[in-house]
C-alpha cells in the first residue's frame, strides 16, 4: 500500500500519525509529543536524581564500570564464537560489511543465545528500563555490532525511532537503547557520537521507502536519513558528544536521540551489545509506511 | 623500467636504496637510518628545548595559536574561492572526492596562489624548517585538504616518506610537514591521528606500483599501504594520538611519522593547509620505483 493510502486508512481508524516521516518532499522539524522519563524519581529509583535528570535533559546517560571484567570476558568469548561462525555461514539475522564481508551486526542475540538472553534479563538493567519507561518492558531488538579495526565503516546520523516508527510501526517514543561496550571506546576507534537534546525534536525525513529495502539499509543507510540543515541545527543547539570510556561501561539513550559514528582505521576494534527496551504499552502497530512489517529478528512483536 | 631492473641500475650507480619498499612480497620493519633533528639546540633556536626534544622523540609537535584569527580569515576566504572555482572546473592539480566529487585537495598552492606563497615563506615557519632540517629548505609539496562535513572520507594510515621515496625519489628522511588548521579540530570531525615514535621505523610495504596510478591514489590509497601487523606493532608501542585544537594551531610532523584520519559525518568541516619542507641537501633523485617522476605540482624538483 502506498503511504498516502495508508495515511488515509490510519486516519479512518483514528490512528493519527504523530510523527509522519518519508511522506513529504521537504524535511520538517516536529516537537516531541511524548514524555522522555515516564516515572517520578524517588529514593528507590535505580538511578540517582542527577543521572535521571541528565538522561531526561540530554537524551542519554553513561554509566561507567557497570559490568565487571569477568562478565565481559564471558561475552567476549561468546562474541568471538559468533563472529567465527557467521563469517563462514550466511544467516538472515547476520549483516555483513558492504565491501569486506566482515560481520557487522548479529541481530536477535537475546533470542538465539543463552548468555545474551541472561544479559537482557539482568535485574538492574530491567529495573532501569521499567523506571525510564514507567511500565513493564520487553526487548524490541537486540544486536551485537562489530566495528573491526582498520576497516570499520561509519554509521551515519539517525534517530532509531524514525525507522522503528515508519518501518516497524512503533507508535510512541517510549523505548530506549542500552549499549554495552565490550571493548574500550577511544577517541580514535569510531566511538558513538550523540547530539545532546536532539531527542526533544523529531526530524521528519524525505523520500519514500522501497519495499524490502531493510537488508540493504542495515549495511548502508539510504532512507530515513536526516537532512544536513536539520543536523546542523541540532548540533548547533546541543553540540556533539563523543562517548569514550572503558569496556564494561553502558550508554542508555532515548529512541529518538540523534546518533552516529565515524569510521575506524585504528587497529582497535569496537564491539557493543545493543539491547532495545520498549514499553509493553507501546507495542508495535502496522508500519506507518504502509508496508509489511520487517522480520521479527529486527523488530519483536511479542 | 621494472623495480628489480631499477634496483640493479641503482646499485651500479652506487645509489643504494636505504628504504626499499614495494619490491618484496612480505612487509618488513626497517630501522630509520637518518637523523630526526638535524641541528643542535641552542638559546637561539626557534623552538624551546622541550618542544625540540618532544619532536625528536615523538615525530610530531603541536604549536597552539601559531596564527591569529586575522591570518585565518584571509586564508579562509581564499579557500572558499578555490573551492568554488574547482568544484565547477576540472584542473590537474585538484583532486575530487571519489563519490561526491567535492574538492578533496588542491595541490601546489604555494606556486599558484599569492597569499599561500607568502604563507609558505613565513619567517618563523622557515626558521623552524631550517632548524629541524639543519640546512636551507624549499617547499617539496603544498596542498589544501578539505574534509567536508557529513561526507568527509577517511585517509588511511601512511608514511608520507614511503610514497615520496618510492614515487618521487626523495633519498633520505630529511623533510617534514607543517599542517595549518583553518578550522577547529574536534574529536568528532575526523582529526589527524599520529602514532608517536613511528618515525623511527620504516615500514616496507608490499605490492608493485602501477604506472600513472597517482591520480587514483590521491583519492583512495591502494599502494604503499602499511600492513595491519606493522600498524598494530607501532600503535602498541606508541599509542595513537588524536590531534584536536583550535583553528590557527599548527602541527609539525616528520616525513616518516605514521598518520591518518577517520571519516567525518559531523556537520563541522575540516580544512588544513599542508606545507612540506624538504632540505636542499635532500633533493629528489629518480623515483626508486623505476617509474617516471610524478608531476611537479605533487613533487617539486627545484
Amino acid at each position: 500500500m502506498n503511504p498516502i493510502a495508508n495515511e488515509e486508512k490510519m486516519v479512518k481508524q483514528g490512528a493519527k500519525d504523530k510523527y509522519p516521516s518519508r511522506v513529504k518532499d521537504k524535511p520538517a522539524v516536529l516537537k516531541r509529543k511524548d514524555a522522555v522519563l515516564y516515572s517520578e524519581w524517588s529514593e528507590q529509583s535505580p538511578l540517582s536524581r542527577e543521572q535521571s535528570d541528565f538522561y531526561e535533559k540530554n537524551g542519554f546517560l553513561v554509566l561507567d564500570s557497570f559490568f565487571s571484567e569477568k562478565d565481559l570476558s564471558e561475552w567476549r568469548s561468546e562474541l568471538k564464537k559468533l563472529n567465527d561462525v557467521y563469517r563462514e555461514e550466511e544467516a538472515e539475522h547476520v549483516i555483513l560489511e558492504p565491501e569486506s564481508r566482515e560481520v557487522r551486526s548479529v541481530f536477535a542475540v537475546h533470542d538465539n543465545n543463552e548468555r545474551l538472553k541472561q544479559l537482557a534479563a539482568h535485574p538492574r538493567l530491567v529495573a532501569i528500563a521499567n523506571y525510564l519507561l514507567g511500565s513493564d518492558t520487553y526487548i524490541h531488538q537486540s544486536r551485537i555490532n562489530f566495528k573491526p579495526g582498520f576497516t570499520g565503516k561509519e554509521f551515519y546520523w539517525h534517530s532509531d525511532f524514525e525507522t522503528w516508527h515508519v518501518e516497524d510501526g512503533m507508535p510512541s517514543m517510549r523505548a530506549f537503547s542500552c549499549s554495552i561496550s565490550l571493548t574500550d571506546n577511544f577517541q580514535h576507534n569510531g566511538p558513538l557520537m550523540v547530539i545532546p537534546g536532539s531527542h526533544t525534536k523529531f526530524i521528519s525525513c524525505v523520500g519514500r521507502t522501497p519495499d524490502n529495502h531493510f537488508k540493504q539499509s542495515l549495511r548502508r543507510q539510504e532512507y530515513g536519513v536526516p537532512d544536513p540543515d536539520s543536523l546542523e541545527m541540532l548540533s548547533k543547539e546541543g553540540g556533539i558528544h563523543t562517548i569514550t570510556g572503558k569496556a564494561g561501561s553502558i550508554v542508555l539513550f532515548d529512541c529518538n536521540t540523534m546518533h552516529g559514528s565515524n569510521s575506524n582505521i585504528s587497529p582497535d576494534p569496537r564491539s557493543n551489545v545493543f539491547l532495545v527496551y520498549n514499553s509493553k504499552e507501546n507495542k508495535l502497530q502496522e508500519p506507518y509506511s504502509g508496508q509489511k512489517p520487517r522480520p521479527r529478528y529486527i523488530a519483536s512483536r511479542e
